[in-house]
């Protein structure tokens, strides 16, 4: 959908459909909030069987799940709905790919809030919201996102152990920046035995990554340094500092004093590991890369989607010999590995 | 982009691509409130010249500017915009299909306000909002839908011109119930000299309409009867009667009601034409057609987009003889011809 193909440049239709794609996400997300996809995948597949056990009226659990049809999410065949096989693996709940919970972050008052104001953002070059200032705690906003964001982390923390050589077993120190739910660092201690997880972050935030790792029982090698990465004490002679969707948060000036820091919390030969949405120099390709900016111009002060350039420039400046780029196998991310 | 395709099928990326999808309707609404298109129409090219033009800040157009050419509305080439074909035809506001003005319908705040409450609306089985009745006048809301989406009229307002065969100039009463803008019967007036067309509505969007008449200058063949289409003294022996997206905002008792009161008001051998999202028995196909559903659900009360046979029998009970069905070339939307 976010894809442009030729079959969807703009035309009168194109257009009535881009102003009303909002319905979609919305659609989207009142399907995973009444969990018609879990219920559907166990075996409930008509409007009045749905709206019994979901508690809603049929008329609207007809017009919702026809409009999931329409839009691939469900199929429908004899007035029997049934899921996707995409949908059977990331929208119903039973699932242990299931993304669900991401709708709760995504469609939150918040971000919603922020897009609604979007003409004044780029009036003014950043977030009519009142959080646009990101270096300050806000912390029912990250709360919310650690704990509605972890199932989408998962083939980017795998792709991120991997280049930290962590099925290797090495003894290593880790360093996880604004962890929020914890699982890159975590997903680390879960390949590698010897491996030491710190996580950095709010003090509430932290508690939702010391639930996740007792969760996948790495908890004795979990700790915490609580408190804004920008001042917080991070400890000193890590092998490996995740920073994983942080940078671009921030200005260039502020992504600097950040890399910084953590170029003095590293080893020698340690590694800063970046997760990021890093566009092409023409800042339009990757698609869903590149328009990762309008999200940093909706809700922060001065963020941004930058490119590798910059990336290198900003992490040169800190001290960092080299810089390379590594794009996250189907996702529209890519990993920094700067070497210090 | 709401059609499906093979590619476009659920994966983790589309999940999250549909929970943005909102990003996209709020950046061309704000592409068209700061009226961007215009502006490279007219070869402002640059986000800094952009800047300067649209009086916004350079981050903010820049994002804006690269989000739009992301989604296929803007191409950009060595930090250069410029608009594709069909944004030149559809959204600069030099151009006679301008279709721009129908953001502030679509994407107003009654209509943001009624889709984050999607999820109350399907439990409820209608509209979470304030105004879900619509045989009640909301006259803030309409007059702006009929300020705002006149330009989309167009093709659906010449294809009922022809079924009216309006070119004959053969002299003939049309009544256009719901009139809002006006253009529908202003059309079949403008193609025959011979039209008498009278227009029914709320009093302050029969102002638009009358504005409309005589922009087009038809105002002297053009009068009114003010008040609810359910209670108002509409007239008698029309050979026309037009009903434009009127049916899908009442239920079926409603809507039989309403064609009684158009039955009466036709002379013998006189129509009915009634232009609507007809989606197939489906309700999931056409897409677009049959996706109009989720608008009535989170906006009205009891409205839905009625399927041919659903209508059929409606106008059958309301005493017509026969409905048949005419798809508008190129548009989602379908004519039902009802003859008395």
């Amino acid at each position: 959908m976010a894809t442009p193909t030729g079959a969807n440049r703009p035309s009168p239709e194109h257009i009535f459909n881009v102003l009303n794609a909002h319905q979609q996400s919305a659609a989207l997300k009142a399907g995973i909030e009444l969990d018609v996809f879990t219920a559907i995948g166990e075996g409930t597949d008509t409007s009045a069987a749905l709206a019994a056990k979901t508690g809603a009226a049929e008329r609207g659990v007809r017009i919702l799940c026809d409009y999931l049809t329409i839009h691939e999410f469900l199929t429908k065949e004899g007035g029997r709905y049934a899921l996707t096989p995409e949908s059977a693996v990331f929208l119903d709940r039973r699932s242990p790919a299931c993304l669900a919970p991401m709708a709760g972050f995504l469609g939150s008052e918040t971000v919603r809030r922020n897009f609604a104001a979007l003409t004044d953002a780029v009036r003014k070059g950043g977030t009519a919201g009142d959080h646009g200032d990101n270096t300050k705690s806000n912390d029912a906003y990250w709360v919310n996102f650690a704990r509605s964001m972890a199932p989408l982390t998962k083939p980017s923390a795998e792709f991120i152990a991997r280049l930290a050589r962590a099925d290797e077993g090495t003894p290593c120190k880790v360093l996880d920046i604004a962890a929020g739910h914890g699982m890159y660092g975590i997903t680390i201690a879960k390949h590698n035995p010897n491996a030491q997880i710190v996580a950095a972050d709010w003090p509430p935030v932290l508690e939702v990554a010391q639930e996740n790792a007792k969760r996948f029982g790495v908890a004795e090698r979990y700790s915490t340094r609580p408190g804004s990465a920008f001042e917080t004490d991070l400890g000193t002679d890590y092998d490996f500092v995740l920073l994983t969707n942080i940078f671009h948060h921030f200005d260039m000036p502020t992504c600097e004093k950040l890399m910084r820091r953590v170029h003095a919390a590293l080893k020698p030969g340690g590694k800063a590991l970046t997760l990021e949405f890093v566009p092409n120099e023409d800042r339009v390709t990757p698609p869903t890369t590149a328009a990762f900016s309008l999200v940093m111009l909706a809700g922060t002060d001065a963020g941004d989607a930058y490119t590798f350039s910059q990336y290198e420039r900003m992490f040169a400046n800190a001290g960092f010999l080299k810089t390379s780029l590594h794009p996250v196998p189907e996702m529209p991310q890519q990993v920094l590995v700067s070497e210090r």
